[in-house]
């Protein structure tokens, strides 16, 4: 049974990701829709990148995977399909894809006339993107909706440098997750000017006190045991955060 | 596979969403049952009646919906099923059905008594409407649970004054839905004393700017690109939007 | 089809539960998964416990319901399953399941080297709670994980004193809702000083006034119609509720 994910801006209070839903229904009633996540802050591609980082490849191969965060839907950036590790994405070209696809990914440019429904400037999601995405779930060929092109879509955060790493996600806990692989991050990391040993987990810290350790994505994140590392540091995405030397791998 | 969509204002926090879905796992073990929207806020009964317009049309013929956002439960406003253009519509009869039904809608009241469980005086969703919805879902008739009877929930605003819109929905990015149909708008439209030419979409104006389009209910919509109009308008619903002159159709 | 539910404290912004979900999809096909809540303040057991408490029994028997309000992630807390009147539950051993389940429950400690993946010490439930979740739905015995053992998570408030409430839960609404059962409440109970007759549902009171009633779990509840009684009271939960005399059953 083909499976379709959302990952959307569109929140839990309107009728956006139902209308979704409904065409998914009436073009691909034998696939199973499955919600990641509906409260991407309004417009921020870089969070939806994350998101679906995080949980995409846990997924089976010949997933539809949409995402909906769009605010040039409606301008000339390019609607597409992108293959990666037997994954299938549906959205827009605009960076929401940056971590799940490579420069060598397979991917092609959604031809508007191919779908067949009358397309608002404003909704994409209801009228380009579910009924693509249920093509895909009923086993249609990409080729289908248009030719290949190379995704163009960037993060606003260029290639790490090395040895170095960002801050590229806050969780609702207020966790800052970043870039830098567990490989690369000694036994201590230093952000902001504070120097934190690698940790275990939350409780090997005293409660209020911050701690680095290891996240589930295998790379460094900060927290505050029983508190919030983003507004303690009072840092966004983008900051810096470095091994405090070269103290061999991590164990 | 009949399909049971759900849209309530019980949040995503408490156990009343998940009590109505083991209820009809239990009773339509065959049924999908899909979330439009549960952050409706608390007893606002026009915000549901739009949420469930703009999304109920798009599932498939005998979808059933249910809609609980019931500030008068427990009280003698009716529990009703009715059905329109193949769609099943279940709970309380205060107008969360006034954007997709007619006069002549079919209908039924729905009699507690018929209902094999008994029932709180504060939770019919678990009690009433899941059950219902169950029961149809499973192609049991209507009239298995009351007679035939005339809807009677009206929405806040009447109908709709000639060549004269009403905002009737403010969404999660504060864009203001007005039940302005493209065809009557013209060229441009007036909100609390701003013109505004209708645009194609948000990026047609400059960062922060106002502007109306038509949108993907093809009616008139304001926005502000990268900004929010229900701030910077300070209206709420029920405003009136009018066309600037008698402009010739939207092209 | 077997049935696996979701609480959680992970939000709707994150792929956290995208994650867990890509898991179950590989792991059992076949199984539904089902949202209960996944807007649990964070780190919340009792919250988590009560609406578990108000909709997993619900649901048919043989459901799996799988509850990650975990803070204490990665220590010695242990991980288990239990089973109680038909229902499976996955989850910490942190209290969690205490409402739902007995001293005499039937529980399994879940030994990690079962887990047929690296474990990170901060997302069980990925790592842990979703395969056993699918396991178990997958139709696989609870001793393929570990030993039987008996549960030692506890709620923050002991047993309930003879003819006396707690408040156990503040619904969305700021609804209070107690744990003395309508049996022993009489015809009316304190709580901060006020004494409320029992009514039968919101309307029976003027707008913006207090009441009790029996809600849908069967016991006292407090509220304000049209308002919110936790603010109104300023109380949180643990504050005691008790029948005003020894009026007799409620009719």
């Amino acid at each position: 049974m083909p499976i379709i994910t959302l990952t959307t801006d569109f929140g839990t209070r309107d009728g956006y990701v139902g209308a979704m839903k409904g065409v998914i229904a009436r073009r691909a009633p034998e696939a199973t829709v499955i919600d990641i996540a509906h409260d991407i802050p309004p417009g921020d591609i870089a969070h939806a990148a994350w998101v679906l980082a995080s949980s995409a490849n846990e997924f089976p191969y010949g997933t539809v995977h949409v995402v909906v965060v769009d605010p040039g839907v409606g301008t000339a950036r390019r609607a597409v399909i992108a293959s990666q590790t037997g994954q299938w994405y549906v959205g827009p070209d605009n960076g929401v894809f940056g971590y799940v696809t490579e420069r060598a990914t397979a991917a092609w440019a959604i031809e508007m006339q191919q779908v067949g429904r009358s397309i608002s400037r404003t909704f994409h999601g209801r009228d380009v993107f579910a009924p693509v995405a249920a093509s895909l779930a009923a086993g249609e060929p990409a080729t289908r909706w248009g030719t290949s092109i190379q995704l163009a879509g960037e993060l606003p955060w260029g290639p790490r440098p090395e040895r170095t790493g960002r801050i590229v996600h806050i969780d609702r806990y207020g966790n800052l997750i970043t870039d830098l692989p567990r490989g690369e991050a000694g036994n201590a990391v230093t952000i902001e000017g504070h120097a934190l040993p690698l940790r275990g987990t939350y409780e090997d810290v005293a409660s209020g006190e911050l701690l680095a350790y290891v996240g589930s994505m295998r790379t460094v994140e900060i927290a505050v045991r029983d508190g919030r590392a983003d507004t303690r540091l009072a840092v966004g995405r983008g900051a810096l955060v470095m091994p405090v030397k070269d103290a061999g791998p991590y164990r």
